[in-house]
């Protein structure tokens, strides 16, 4: 049974845990995110810790971004323009394993959550699947051919442009780069400022906010079918908590496709097309021994 | 040297072509699309012919569809639902085989243009690519490490939907299945109903048409680059033969993804990041050769 050591590393807390390879979370430890002179000796400390004990194979890092993924890249293994004050141009990699010389994966949060989901969650048994985060941002990974998508860069879908009936939704949208792209649109942030609330999911059922999301997300997932085509969709979150909305999300996705795709996946069985996480909360984690354990075959 | 038989199968014409491993055109007919009785025979007849001199190795398709690509299906190989009229259910695979018993490679007509462009045109030496045709319709195909982007059925991504400003352009689209889809604000017919001319090119220069044009496909080349992140993007098809346009969706791409995605090919070099076609008219055809290289590889 090998051993797994994998980090989430999110801009508020790292969530550091031990799983093996049936991604079944032995021991897991929570540390603030703060400036990496802080949190990483407390993070190498708590792998460290435990591999005298019980030897780790490898460890995987699912982490905010943008990262730089380019194994021929001298800064792979960065997170690379950071908004996060002091993780800017950060050796992730490098400093990882210069403390505990070991293999290391990485990628992208998103990416992590949708290998996790493959291996060990809703994403079983297919071989091309999208994760969405619907929460403080939005976010997407995929996975083709049972390998990460990586191009150019790696997927920033949370950033794509949808149609915006500003007739009916004047509000501008909230993001810094493009106002009202999707995530711009229909992030928690974008949600709690057009409605003037602390929390999205505190809106009511039945608030006009909810048909809004839902059309705004299925003009998405509409559009993540037509261009990738995964055999999957999964749709994790904060803002996906809120009661009923995978399902509005569900029916704006067949509205907005109209027959076009002609698959019983998506014709006839859309409730297991697009679903959420398998593994609730831990997709991320799961999906960093994941990244741990493609590292043990594609040593970086 | 190995000689492959090509096939560019589109709604108006069959072209039929010999090429070798260096992607070169030896020889070409054109047979007109009616019936499948009409024109697969002379198809047949073509490849028989020069089969029984000069052996070819294999066969490939690139195909109008939509085409049923699952190697698992009991239809792989079909054209499923094709609106021309008589190829609806086509076996079109299983038809060549019994007449020339020869490995057949089969894929959409652009996703075989985009390995046509990956293996001899614009796309060489990157392994991640997506190429547009915008013409009578939008499609496109696209690859990851080297290989067909299949998933559930393939990508459409010309039906995405993109933002549609209707106080400035009141035009409902052309689309059947999605009214204002890429496809139904975008392609040729979408320029020739919106502004009531026979032919798109035939716009002049500085006509508004082009700056809207430019503003969508400016929206798709955006998405397409935050969804899939690829190397590089090919556009060819009828309408890119405007003198200009090419550079004037290279601008808008830039304007709407306005510095979010850091990587110097976009931002120091989008000219050699959003290309025309390396392999002018032929993408098609010469992809139809590497998809029958493929079929050596993975017979069907």
């Amino acid at each position: 049974m090998q051993l797994y050591g994998g980090i989430e590393a999110g801009g508020t807390k790292f969530v550091c845990a031990i799983g093996d390879n049936t991604g079944k979370i032995l021991e897991r430890a929570r540390i603030d995110t703060t400036v990496p002179e802080d949190t990483m000796p407390k993070v190498i400390d708590f792998f460290q810790q435990i591999h005298a004990k019980t030897p780790l194979a490898a460890i995987g890092i699912s982490s905010f971004g943008p990262v730089d993924l380019d194994i021929k890249s001298p800064t792979y293994g960065y997170i690379t323009t950071a908004p996060k004050s002091g993780w800017d141009q950060f050796d992730f990699v490098g400093t990882l394993k210069a403390a505990l010389n070991l293999p290391i994966g990485f990628d992208t949060d998103v990416n992590g959550a949708a290998i996790g989901e493959a291996r060990w969650g809703n994403g079983k048994g297919v071989d091309s699947l999208v994760y969405w985060t619907v929460g403080t941002g939005i976010g997407a990974g995929g996975i083709l051919y049972g390998k990460m998508m990586h191009g150019l860069i790696h997927p920033e879908m949370g950033h794509t442009f949808i149609p915006h009936d500003t007739v009916h939704d004047p509000f501008a949208g909230i993001c810094p780069f493009h106002g009202d792209c999707l995530e711009g649109l229909a992030s928690g942030p974008a949600l709690m400022e057009r409605w003037g609330v602390k929390s999205a999911v505190d809106l009511p059922d039945g608030h006009e906010a909810w048909d809004l999301e839902a059309k705004y997300l299925g003009y998405a997932m509409a559009n993540c079918v037509m261009t990738i085509s995964p055999q999957k969709i999964i749709i994790g979150g904060g803002v996906m908590q809120k009661k009923g909305l995978l399902q509005m999300v569900r029916e704006k996705t067949l509205e907005f496709l109209n027959n076009y795709i002609k698959h019983d996946s998506i014709l006839e069985d859309i409730d297991n097309y697009i679903v959420a996480p398998g593994l609730g909360h831990n997709s991320g984690v799961c999906g960093a021994f994941a990244l741990a354990e493609q590292a043990l075959h594609v040593p970086s």
